[in-house]
């Protein structure tokens, strides 16, 4: 297929799952002209060039910023707020920065300081990766279905954030325009609880599990399913903690009142109230299979 | 493949997703002679003629168990305890009774009770099926590589037992041989707490969540994976917590305490607690990665 590239030249910096999946997204629809990526090795760097995903790889990030009118910083949330502080002054006039990290309110008020007025800045998100991680594990159809936020103080989108608006629309991601703080207490749901929960299930289970491990040997789709997302990186997960902390510490609260009454009910033998939570569960899960996104894997 | 059959004459109690995948596993690997099902539906029955899940069908237990040296009770706790109450003298001298049952304390004294001493029983648990149910979702792949308990009061099994035993080994099950309670300890914890997870999670989304059901709009993979099982029939999960009670308790307690220390060390910022828990979590989580049952879907 032949169009116009949306951006001319791609700075993707940080290549693991989602900076490789982007870029291997805009190469497979021909959405961008040049892909530079940036990382921290030479592995990473030397599996980016053999897997497609870039034309140039440096371990420079200033030197990779350098000419690109679209800067994507695919990081955990520390190390974006870090690169955004380097690369203000090597942006070009016009340029488009924006990020995949987990949580908006934090990296968006760095970004207001650091990018320069003849840059632009918009806060992105796509919900997608879950327990895998690296390079190795990107895809050109990762984004596919999933919701994609994108954060602006304002609800207006400028003429640079509409081209990034509509090159994710070709990547048939669910593109959904909120403020940073109405997206951190979204995902405080959304995925940081579920991780949360999951990850004090494992905990659960090992911890009053014996030596040989029957629980865990005991293990059907349930525990699997409930669980699989725990595998993912507790320094990632940390981060986002340390960045949405009141909104995921009022989450948990919730959910931690949410289980003791349904031990209550069970205690108490009220087997009506407990049917009644179980199948309002089972509704509202069945609504979301019928929701977009749904298919993904 | 040509085998003598391990049993001649074999009476399926309820013709749901676990009696049917039973069924056309030991029908596809010729592990048994005639199978009769019965069930409470006319349509059921049909569609377990029409899906070759049965020789015969009835709608009458006590003709189905008549001659019958296997009896397979394939149906939720509590209806499972009235059949046992029922069948008594009608089996054959020398039948086997066999459940499928979620929690087997209550099941195995009823069976005390209820099981003539010229017939015998044996608990059982496939720990397949999850938010899936009825005859059409049947496949006679359904149990392969998952556990699958058996529950009997002694440690020893006696020759009807060991070629139950053997059967289940030709399903390609991970057969565990446990007393009824500890096999209601253990799923409480492996099986009805993330069931109970995933219930609380998808009721505390659903109570915080807009109109718009924004937060639901939100989910990706991780919010996907974590509640799936929530979808399961609400009837099915108030009997598993009436007759696992006390077990189902005192896993919530120790969920709701991890969670709340989770909570604590985020409050108090005390991030290298927060991550060792995570990290922690996180290489259980890939433990049951490596254990067999990990690859059924």
């Amino acid at each position: 297929m032949s169009r116009r590239p949306l951006f001319e030249r791609v700075a993707v910096i940080g290549c693991g799952l989602i900076g490789g999946s982007f870029a291997l997204a805009c190469r497979e629809q021909n959405l961008v002209g040049r892909i530079v990526a940036a990382a921290r090795t030479k592995e990473t760097l030397a599996l980016a060039r053999e897997l497609g995903v870039a034309d140039e790889t440096t371990r420079d990030v200033q030197q990779a910023v350098s000419g690109a009118d679209l800067v994507y910083l695919a990081a955990p949330v520390q190390a974006t707020i870090s690169i955004l502080q380097t690369i203000g002054s090597r942006l070009e006039k016009g340029a488009l920065v924006t990020d995949a990290g987990s949580t908006k309110a934090e990296i968006c008020a760095a970004a207001e300081q650091a990018i320069p007025g003849t840059a632009e800045f918009v806060g992105g998100h796509p919900m997608a990766g879950g327990e895998t991680s690296g390079i190795r594990a990107a895809r050109p159809d990762l984004f596919r279905g999933a919701p994609y936020f994108l954060t602006t103080p304002e609800g207006s989108l400028s003429a640079a954030v509409q081209r990034f608006y509509d090159l994710l629309e070709h990547l048939e991601v669910c593109v959904c325009v909120v403020t940073p703080e109405e997206h951190d207490r979204l995902v405080s749901l959304a995925s940081h609880l579920p991780h949360l929960a999951a990850a004090a299930l494992m905990n659960v289970v090992i911890s009053v599990d014996g030596a040989e491990g029957q629980v865990l040997g005991s293990a059907g789709r349930g525990l699997r399913d409930t669980t699989r997302i725990a595998a993912g990186s507790p320094e990632m997960w940390r981060d986002i903690c340390r960045t949405n902390k009141q909104n995921i510490s009022d989450a948990l609260a919730a959910y931690i009142e949410t289980l003791s009454f349904l031990r209550e009910d069970l205690d108490a033998g009220r087997w009506d109230e407990l049917y009644d939570a179980l199948r309002r569960a089972a509704e509202a899960r069945r609504r979301l299979d019928e929701l977009p996104g749904s298919q993904t894997e």
